[in-house]
């Protein structure tokens, strides 16, 4: 089977001629421009650019103003219709072949806010990909059957915020939460070009978008040690985090006995290997984390009353992280009762798994097949807008490889290779929905 | 065998005829007034008194200045020749009996500053019942072949400041650090009354001081446990500090695999419980503890790539200390190795273990003896002012039980009765040593 037949009998006869009509059959070698691609990257990674290297290019600084101004020249560019929406989320829309306003639109983007001391790669590669795309279709005369409209999310770091406000969960108490740019994220707003007032213009209802693709690195190491192409993600996982505090009793550490101590960091250090012991006893990909500790009251001599420590457990599966959960509880019910200490577990986050579509998957494993490129299903560990996109639309992603399997650090790192790849397979994806998706 | 023949079978013909001369012989019967003592202690209790109970009086400050003209007023009163020395020490001399100044003084005393909200037993006690002995004296015209001095020590909290000026330890660089008050040590002592430019005369040479006696409360638990009236220290602790820092590699909490990180924070769990583990898996009564940790970069979604935490042994044998710590740095080359951490061990601080005088421990049993009260030597696992006199002097120390073993915290508590007990240990310990101590 030859790759347009391959295509056909995975489209089915409707999808097959939507593809037809969409170009993409008459141009069986559409390809983004990696080179361009790669130094657009360059260019954004001056934005907040450290002297030690990678970026500081949090929300709503400076750093964020300029990153986006670029963003928009590349927008403008690729002849994307530009504009900031009441969020300070940018869309550039592009319209449909026929101007035929019944099919909705399909959207696709990143973000390029970055975390303090950042790399230049989580973001910015879907974003600038996502650009590159348009840029290909207006250079190349293709016209989709559906409306495109590129995103660049605001705050994605920061807690998803460009997101949620399509979603229509960022409420007024969120606005007044201070973000890292020491600004209110009502001021960030403003800061970006937005209006707090005017959120509920930004709301998305659930079906109004005909499906959401993101392409991002993988920030974690799996599809370079594997030495895979393209990750195919199965979905977003659930998050759930803890702050969990054991209270023991502070004493003279040179006059209480070994055997008379309550010594509350002591019983946390078993809560930690307790965590990673539950956590891998299990076959799967789940990951469980203690990365914030805090003894009181924290003198080399004062044995540790009190622990206040963060929990976080991670899945794909709700269930899964409940009865990991349950698992931990029941070894700490077991510390508490060995050390003489107490435990006491306040649920902080909730974020629900969010599963990709099963259809976009597909789209996304022939983009890539028809490329040459080997592909792979796996689980996002990390947080994405796509998960909020998730709850109003059908979404796919797609993974490139992180060297090393770092990401948040200025040694983030993905090859000009890998970033060109992705770009293309995100190009064929949007070609691909666009044709196959056939609601009105 | 009745008391006085038991007293004089203990000292020798010598020390017989001392006491019998010292005035003792003839009162036997010579005790303090525990309820004037435990008055004077509430009394006390007063300066930096916290609303929530305990007291907060730190060296140099307000409450410290207050509580220091409130002894000046009992030690006068208990007519003590009363000066303050150039670092701040309080000293109410009384002369020996003829005026014999060829024999060498005896000091007894503590301290009366207290860590921030701690309790009003830990040095009040020994400050205020030594006083009572002069006053005992005092009242009942008893003359001492010796000199005496009852030493009030400034800062015994912030680092035994005030007996390490009398060791002639405190140097310079000292004076500048900045103490629990916010006054430099430099500006504290001006604030009580001394002048750090003239340390030197606050120095002792060593062998110029006959005895230095102290009681102070356990602040462990053994003696209210074991139902033991008086507990003579055997010594106090040796005490070894180091700041351990453990590298592994910060990474995203979600996406790194958990066989493929380096989690600092669990290395150093598994090293808390190690040190636990080594330091129990010995007999004897020496301790260990992590009290500090921090793990940076300290959020709940960033596995820890750094941990910096504190360790501290203490025990009266320096070699035994040593021993632990070797087993306990074995027990990191394995965990480094299995966590794929580094460990570096940097020494902050050694207090080598000072070991009291034989002969004064025989004289604080049979003290006790003779009022019918039982003992047990044991260690003194916090520091004192004791360990620096011990660089001049032979040292006793008498412990009375600390309810709860409960100590630098407002529910530190000792029963009138035990403190009653104490100061007539110090008495009859401070009445024998000057008898038995025949050199001049």
């Amino acid at each position: 089977m030859n790759r347009r037949e391959f295509n056909y009998a995975l489209l089915g006869t409707a999808g097959a001629l939507a593809l037809y009509r969409s170009g993409l059959a008459t141009q069986p070698k559409l390809r983004v421009n990696g080179a361009r691609l790669n130094e657009h990257l360059k260019a954004l990674s001056e934005f907040g650019k450290n002297p030690q290297g990678g970026v500081s290019r949090v929300a709503y600084s400076e750093a964020d103003r300029q990153g986006r101004e670029y963003v928009l020249g590349l927008m403008r560019a690729a002849k994307l219709d530009v504009s900031v929406d009441a969020a300070g989320n940018i869309i550039g829309r592009r319209p449909a072949a026929n101007n035929d306003a019944s099919l909705r639109p399909i959207l696709f983007g990143s973000h390029i806010d970055s975390v303090p001391e950042g790399g230049n790669y989580d973001g910015d590669v879907g974003s600038l990909a996502a650009i590159e795309v348009a840029q290909t279709l207006f250079e190349n005369n293709v016209m989709t059957r559906h409306p495109l409209e590129v995103v660049i999310f605001q705050n994605e770091e920061g807690g998803l915020i460009g997101s949620r406000a399509m979603d229509g969960e960022l409420g007024e108490k969120e606005l007044d939460l201070v973000s890292r740019s020491g600004k209110t994220i009502r001021e960030g707003i403003k800061f970006i070009g937005g209006d707090p007032t005017k959120l509920s213009t930004v709301k998305r209802s659930k079906g109004s978008i005909a499906a959401y693709l993101e392409l991002h690195i993988e920030q974690g190491g799996t599809l370079e040690a594997e030495k895979i192409d393209i990750g195919i993600v199965e979905g977003i996982v659930g998050i759930n985090w803890w702050d969990v505090t054991i209270e023991g009793f502070a004493n003279h550490a040179g006059t209480t006995a070994m055997n008379n101590r309550q010594d509350a960091l002591l019983a946390g250090a078993r809560f930690i290997e307790a965590v990673n012991h539950v956590v891998t006893s299990v076959p799967g990909r789940q990951v469980g984390t203690v990365g914030r500790i805090q003894a009181l009251p924290g003198a080399p001599n004062v044995i540790p009353g009190k622990v206040v420590l963060s929990l976080e457990l991670r899945d794909l599966d709700a269930r899964k992280i409940d009865m990991l959960f349950q698992r931990i509880r029941g070894e700490a019910d077991q510390i508490a009762q060995s050390s003489k200490v107490t435990f006491d577990f306040k649920q902080i986050n909730v974020n629900i798994p969010a599963p990709t579509d099963t259809r976009i998957r597909a789209i996304i494993d022939s983009s890539a097949k028809e490329l040459g490129l080997s592909t792979k299903g796996l689980p996002s560990g990390a947080g994405h807008d796509a998960q909020d996109m998730a709850r109003l639309a059908p979404v796919g992603m797609i993974f490139i490889p992180s060297i090393g399997g770092i990401s948040h650090s200025p040694k983030e790192f993905s090859t000009p290779k890998d970033i060109e790849n992705g770009a293309n397979v995100l190009l064929g994806a949007v070609l691909k929905v666009d044709g196959a998706n056939t609601t009105r």
